[in-house]
């Protein structure tokens, strides 16, 4: 692709991305922007976390996938308003996409929003959604070598959610290794240890969410 | 990004993708493109193929990553010719990137190259590198819908590679339901389920492999 093409698309996009931000925060809206590899568990990750807060915050999710509507379905099932973009063919959400979706759900009920992004670890991080906090999901079985192979998304993100922790004895992963590499490339981002199967680490997680929206001094307001 | 630039650009590829059929098949290296999610075990495949066909076959492997040269080295390790194309940002390998590799391997005595795409489900099924195989590998830890979600390249791939089932046990993947989904879009595909860990599976793959090269005539005068 050539590289002034691929600067204009971002710049049109940042310019949506802001429009998006300006309308959530006058909303009062708290949004996350999930990315992961395929299968990693973002979907389960939202569920878990409806589960754990859906007595604390009302919220809602915005599902972006190539096709289908299947983890759609699954929010849906959680009694929360869910809209689902398939991009048809993108290997990445945009702020044009999210603006529509935004249109499309009811904001003025929502404290906190999530936006699944497409499974892929490269692409989405070049693309601003108009989001308070970008987190990345890293599975277990994926190996603790993609901070090496996809350094964009672990140097952008502002939590690290390792994922499928139930799976460690069956697999080489060196937790230690990757938090320390982790804090070589970035030193802000929060790290977590979860597993969306056995519930392990889901409160540190949503305690960590809680707090964050609280900082932007949301949640009072939205929720009586 | 505009519908007709990304057309300028997928048109620009296969015209080189076409150039290095030409080379490769002039120099009779059977040529496979493998692609999965990030983790998925591309390089452990192609790390397993080599330790089982070395005695049969010579080899040699092209890697595509974002950055790093792990992979690589791993390969090296085999007394394998091997060449790293870091693509500095792009999600996936084009043939132009391909073509430069190639020009830097020793083909006369290569019969059997694999191609490590970047690890993503999407966009490298868009771009051809002048390949004769479409590998595509999925583990068992990502799920059984990946199917649903990410079709083009399960429609595209000439042998789909279920691997990690040495997982199966802490998973809810659905092989039988997965088989089922993969013959509703594609027919022809071949598919295999291997542990890169137990080797489970394996020899399977590689006489796969061998009969694949063996129709297209090549093995014989390359290997004597």
């Amino acid at each position: 692709m050539e590289i002034k093409v691929l600067k204009d698309i971002l710049s049109a996009n940042d310019q949506i991305a802001q429009k998006n931000r300006a309308l959530l925060e006058n909303k009062q809206v708290f949004t996350i922007n999930i990315m992961s590899s395929p299968g990693a568990g973002k979907t389960s990750l939202i569920l878990e976390t409806i589960r754990k807060l859906k007595n604390k915050v009302s919220m809602g999710v915005i599902e972006g996938d190539i096709s289908s509507t299947i983890d759609a379905e699954k929010v849906k099932r959680e009694k929360v308003p869910v809209l689902q973009i398939n991009t048809g063919g993108e290997c990445h959400l945009e702020a044009v996409m999210v603006n529509r979706a935004l249109d499309n759900l009811p904001l003025d009920d929502i404290g906190l929003l999530f936006i699944e992004n497409v499974g892929n670890l490269v692409c989405p991080g070049e693309f601003k959604l108009g989001e308070d906090r970008k987190v990345l999901i890293l599975s277990v079985p994926e190996g603790d070598d993609k901070i090496y192979k996809y350094p964009l998304l672990f140097h952008l993100a502002d939590a690290v959610v390792i994922n499928k922790i139930d799976l460690l004895p069956y697999t080489k992963f060196d937790l230690e290794g990757f938090s320390l590499a982790l804090k070589g490339i970035n030193q802000k981002a929060r790290l977590f240890q979860v597993s969306c199967t056995t519930h392990e680490g889901i409160e540190d997680w949503t305690d960590w969410v809680l707090s964050s929206m609280q900082r932007r001094k949301r949640t009072s307001r939205k929720k009586s």
